[in-house]
C-alpha cells in the first residue's frame, strides 16, 4: 500500500506543536495514522487546481465508515461545485474567501427526510422525529461522517477547512440545495491544496488538564491551564495571525455578545420552520 | 515509525465489504490511513485485559487535535473506571454490559461552563451561551472530537462503541459525573480489545447515491437504492445478528415508535434543567 502522510512530525514534535513543551501529555502509544491525527490544521486558502480522480467517492467512502447512530444514516451531503451558489455561501459565511477557491465544497446534512420518506412508503410514520434528541442524532452522525471525510483527506496530502457559519442563514442554504422538510446543513467543508503563504501551522490547544477529567468533573485547577494557554495562544496569533490575543480574549469577544452569533441567534425559529420542531 | 494497522483490507476489499460488490464507488486515492478508516466496526463485548500505558492519553490528544468552532474549544471528557458508576451507566443504557467490561470508558461532554467561568472570572457574560446554535457546536464539537479519538484507538489495535443510550437518563449522568450547569453527557464510549467470538464484521451502508448528491438534493433514486439496501442488510444480519432483519425493518422498528427512545423523549426538558435552555 502507498503511504502518504504529509507534514507529519515525530511524537515529541507533535505532542509539543500541540500542547506547547511545558504540557506534554503522558507518552503513550504512536504510529503514523496517530501521527497525521495530531498534525491537523484548519485552511483557508486554496489552490484551484482540481483533485485526484475518485476523491470525492473515497472521502465520501470514509465519511460513511462512521459510527452512525442504530444504523439509522440519518445524514447527507451535498457537492457543491456552482461557482454562483459557491460565492453565495461565502457572504453568508461573511466572507469566506476560500469556500470560492477550493475545488471541492461540501455541505454536511442533518437528514431525517429519507427515513421519514421510507416511512410513508411503508405507510408508517416515525414519531421520534419532532424531537429534540433525533436531531441530534442526525447532526453528531454528520460530524462524525465529516470528521473521517477531514482525515481521509489530510490523509491523501488535502487541506480542509469547516464552515460553521453556514449556520448564519441555514434556510438559505437550503433554498440553494433544493433541501426537502427534515433536511438542514449543518456545516460546510472546503476541501483543497494550500495557496502559498497561507497561515497552516498546528494551533495549541488547552492543556489536556484542562479538558480532560477522571472519574468526576473537576476544575480546580482551571485557573492556571487556561493562564498557560491564554500566553501560549497569544504568542501564537501575535505570529500568524493579526495582533496578539490570549484565548481568553477570543471567547469574550466571541461568545460575550449576541452579534457574534452573525444570524445564529435565530437557527432556533429557522429549525422549525425547515421540520425540526426540538420538541 | 512503527505502522500497526489491524485487520485493514485491500482497497477493492473494503469497498466490498462497506458497500457490497454491486454497489462500489468509482476508484480514488489509497493507502493505508484510509483503509483503517473503512475497516472501522462497533464492538460490543470486550476483554478485561488493561490498555498500553499512555493510551489515555494519546487518544485525547487526538481528540483535542480535531477542529474546534472558533477554537472556543467548548467540549470536556470523563473517564470513567469505577464499576459502581459503570453498571449504572449500564443500566441507563438498557443493559449494555460491554460498558461494565471495557477497560476504559469515556463520556464525552458538551461543556460551555469552562469559557462561563472564564468569563465570569474577568467580570463578564456570554451572551451567547443559551442559543440552539451553542449548544450544536458544543455537540458537534464533542462528536468531532470522539471520532479523532476513535481513529486513534484503531490505529492501535483497539477496539471501540459509542454509547448514545447514556442520553436515556442525562440527567443521572450528569448527578454520577459531578457536572456543573453547562455540562452534558454528548455520548460514551467503550475502549477495549474484542473479547472472543464478539460480532466484528464491517457493516455494510446505503450506497454513495442515497447519501452523496451532486449540486442539489436530488432523491429520484433512494426507492431503489434502498431496496438494495434492505437485501443487502437482511443478509447480513441473519449471517451476524438475531434473524433476517431489513433496514426499512430495523428503521421503523426504531423510530416508529416513541418507546424507541427509551426516555430521551424528554431530553428537551432536562438540558433546559442542566442549563441549556436551546432558545
Amino acid at each position: 500500500m502507498d503511504i502518504h502522510s504529509p507534514n507529519v512530525a515525530s511524537k515529541a514534535d507533535a505532542l509539543a506543536l500541540r500542547y506547547g513543551s511545558d504540557a506534554m501529555p503522558a507518552a503513550g502509544p504512536w504510529n503514523e495514522h496517530i501521527a497525521l491525527l495530531l498534525s491537523h490544521r484548519s485552511v483557508r486558502g486554496y489552490r484551484p487546481d482540481a483533485l485526484p480522480e475518485g476523491t470525492l467517492e473515497t472521502l465520501i467512502a470514509a465519511a460513511q465508515s462512521a459510527a452512525t447512530s442504530s444504523n439509522m444514516q440519518t445524514w447527507s451531503v451535498v457537492s457543491v461545485s456552482d461557482p454562483v451558489v459557491k460565492a453565495e455561501f461565502a457572504r453568508i459565511s461573511g466572507g469566506q474567501k476560500h469556500i470560492e477557491q477550493c475545488p471541492l465544497f461540501l455541505v454536511f446534512l442533518a437528514d431525517l427526510s429519507r427515513n421519514d420518506r421510507l416511512a410513508k412508503a411503508n405507510g408508517a410514520e416515525l414519531e421520534v422525529l419532532p424531537y429534540v434528541e433525533t436531531f441530534m442524532i442526525a447532526a453528531i452522525d454528520a460530524a462524525m461522517a465529516a470528521q473521517n471525510a477531514v482525515v481521509a483527506a489530510e490523509a491523501i496530502g488535502l487541506s480542509t477547512v469547516y464552515i460553521g457559519a453556514l449556520r448564519n442563514d441555514a434556510a438559505r442554504v437550503g433554498e440553494l440545495l433544493g433541501l426537502p422538510q427534515g433536511v438542514v446543513g449543518v456545516f460546510g467543508l472546503c476541501v483543497g491544496y494550500p495557496a502559498p503563504g497561507v497561515t497552516n501551522e498546528v494551533k495549541p490547544r488547552l492543556p489536556q488538564a484542562a479538558v480532560l477529567h477522571h472519574g468526576t468533573y473537576d476544575h480546580a485547577g482551571e485557573p492556571a491551564h487556561v493562564a498557560s494557554y491564554d500566553e501560549k495562544l497569544s504568542t501564537f496569533s501575535g505570529r500568524f495571525e493579526m495582533g496578539q490575543t490570549s484565548w481568553s480574549g477570543r471567547v469574550l469577544n466571541r461568545m460575550g455578545k449576541l452579534k457574534g452569533l452573525a444570524g445564529r441567534e435565530r437557527l432556533s425559529g429557522v429549525l422549525k420552520a425547515m421540520g425540526f420542531p426540538l420538541r
